[in-house]
């Protein structure tokens, strides 16, 4: 089966934007994208948009974003899948290009969160996929249902405040080195620990930010990537799953169903041992939207067993050099989470990495040219996990 | 290039649905979908909803849908195209069985626009694609933009508002012959003629509904078709197009480039003659959103030239045994247009007409076994163009 193959990527620096439109800040990072892939507006057939919107001014962000990039005449269209929308979004391009109905298609991931005053996301989000009856009678926002999880993961496993911690010190150290991140500064586990409580156990430096950014990338087929570019990063597989939106059914708050389906088709699709993935991928990039969510996808995605995970980061094995470097562009926590932008920000990331090209300080070695993304929307009602290679 | 197979249709009645909740609606399509193609939900694996909401209570709608038909674990997502959603989602799940991604996908279009006072479906879909300028400082809703379509072309072209009223004549009368459409009463020009202005010259019978309902497909490979049915039909191509989304910027108000150049891809994947496409296709399914809409639709898709599509309806050439049947089904002006549903539900008619199973009053003859749907999401941003064969 062909892989789609990613020959030019972009992306904006993710923060509190207030200067420029929707629509120019989606330009930006398409602008970037066809720069680097040395492709002009006539060569994309196909535009798909990942975007959730409903804070945003823009109902029909597809066709705005289009019209502004001058894409006027090809195709387009949007998708959503909650926070995983720009991995969705990435797949609907990536099989548009491997049927053939395609040649180049472009991804622009895009959202502008900012628009709203902070309690409209909050409650968006909070009533986001069937949660009435959970929302209206427990109140529960985003940040509590991860703590619900968090609280449980502590519970069980005897993981403490600090080790959780552990994941924002480490990302915000990425972010610091990552000139498009929305956080730059380096923040200590003490600096975790005084930071006010939003959802206990989960303090303000536990949780990503409500953020503005896009991200874009330009894809083809494996078959015609060598015509474009010397570098390009094939998509060797994307796994899709869906879990229960109704947080009162889950098995337990330990950890994904849909994140593990996900990541075992992925793997399967690769030829990615899944008993130690680590051992074949040189980088994962994970949806770390609060410090409790990164240590679950470490045992969900398979790289230490179940109720390790925050003994992984505590001992600085998914920090450069480690068995596994998590989000060394700075995660949700630091990078900042655009919701509709981030999978599609993450792609940037990986093709960055496996190309050698990403800021020094930074750059992974890359032995085997693989890396994983992991992508979830909700908590775990989507997940994305994807596989790309050089 | 393989096309990919519909295996399996179904539908509610469209119409005002106030006993049964957006899940529910959804359900009831697929079910019968599955059902239609002999797959159980083990068979499903990916689930892709077209749906625009914003009326909707429901934000996230591929998830809610997916865990009440107990599709949890498989993949899922939303597209969004406007009022052309559902032939977006159509071509994502086309996309993914014949790329060999998913082995059997189904499409849900589905939507519950009543569940919002008129007045605010309204000035939703009037402010939708940035047409801020546009319809803060003219209030241009909907039925106005496509008045300035009706006005143009009766100028231009010599068109009566008779000659529009005879678009609604039609597709009223092959409402009256489905069971599952909104309205089934016949109507005359005399009728459409007293129909009171809703933005002069088109009358509140030259309008759609605003509607609720769902419709959906099974959709699989060519080479798996008939693993599963005697009678698949495939989607011999997918034509795409976007256009500006300011009325201002249009060059003119006679009819879609979007649409022209989404029926010359699909004509030219699909092998049809573009200068006569009427003389291949045994029926056509178009976005009859206002009456105008049709008569543009005929020109676009060169059934007739520029200027003449008015008489096509006038000398009955596009009912049963004229030079193409179009909206056999009641179109969305009879049978209704829930508009993230609508897409799917003219797929849900080909389908039928092609295997020869419509209600028996309104079979077109099959003759060449090739049918095009036709669907637009706002006045031309978006454009979907269809041909299905058995």
């Amino acid at each position: 089966m062909e892989s789609a193959a990613v020959i030019g990527v972009g992306i904006t620096r993710y923060g509190r934007i207030t200067d420029r439109s929707f629509a120019e800040i989606a330009f930006e990072a398409a602008w970037e994208a066809m720069r680097d892939a040395g492709v002009d507006r006539e060569g994309v057939d196909l535009l798909v948009v990942g975007n959730v919107g409903g804070w945003s001014s823009e109902p029909l962000p597809a066709v705005t974003i289009s019209e502004y990039l001058g894409l006027d005449g090809n195709g387009s269209m949007r998708v959503e899948a909650a926070c995983a929308s720009g991995s969705a979004a990435i797949k609907v391009a990536a099989d548009a290009v491997t049927s053939g109905q395609s040649e180049v298609a472009m991804v622009i991931g895009v959202e502008r969160m900012n628009e709203s005053p902070v309690t409209n996301v909050v409650e968006l989000i909070g009533r986001a996929g069937n949660y009435f009856w959970e929302f209206e009678n427990f109140g529960l926002t985003f940040p509590a249902y991860y703590a619900l999880y968090a609280n449980s993961y502590m519970q069980i496993y005897g993981a403490k405040e600090e080790d959780l911690a552990e994941v924002a010190v480490k990302n915000h150290y990425y972010g610091s080195l990552n000139p498009k991140a929305y956080f730059r500064q380096r923040v200590t586990v003490d600096d975790v620990m005084k930071s006010r409580y939003v959802a206990w156990p989960l303090k303000l430096l536990d949780c990503s930010p409500i953020t503005d950014g896009a991200a874009a990338l330009i894809v083809t087929s494996e078959g015609k990537a060598r015509e474009f570019t010397d570098t390009p990063v094939y998509i060797r597989s994307i796994g899709t799953g869906t879990g229960t939106s109704n947080i009162s059914r889950r098995d337990d708050l330990l950890g994904f169903d849909a994140v593990r389906k996900a990541a075992r088709e992925a793997y399967r699709r690769a030829g990615i041992d899944p008993s130690r993935p680590h051992r074949q991928i040189d980088l994962a990039l994970v949806h770390d939207c609060f410090t409790i969510a990164e240590v679950m996808a470490y045992e969900d995605l398979g790289f230490v067993r179940r109720g390790e995970g925050y003994m992984l980061v505590k001992e600085h094995q998914t920090y450069i050099g480690g068995i596994v470097p998590v989000n060394t562009d700075g995660g949700l926590k630091a990078k900042g989470h655009p919701i509709g932008a981030t999978g599609v920000g993450m792609a940037v990331e990986v093709v960055k990495q496996l190309r050698r090209a990403a800021d020094p300080q930074r750059q992974v070695d890359v032995r085997n040219g693989v890396a994983l993304t992991h992508n979830v929307g909700g908590t775990g009602h989507y997940a994305y996990v994807a596989i790309y290679s050089i």
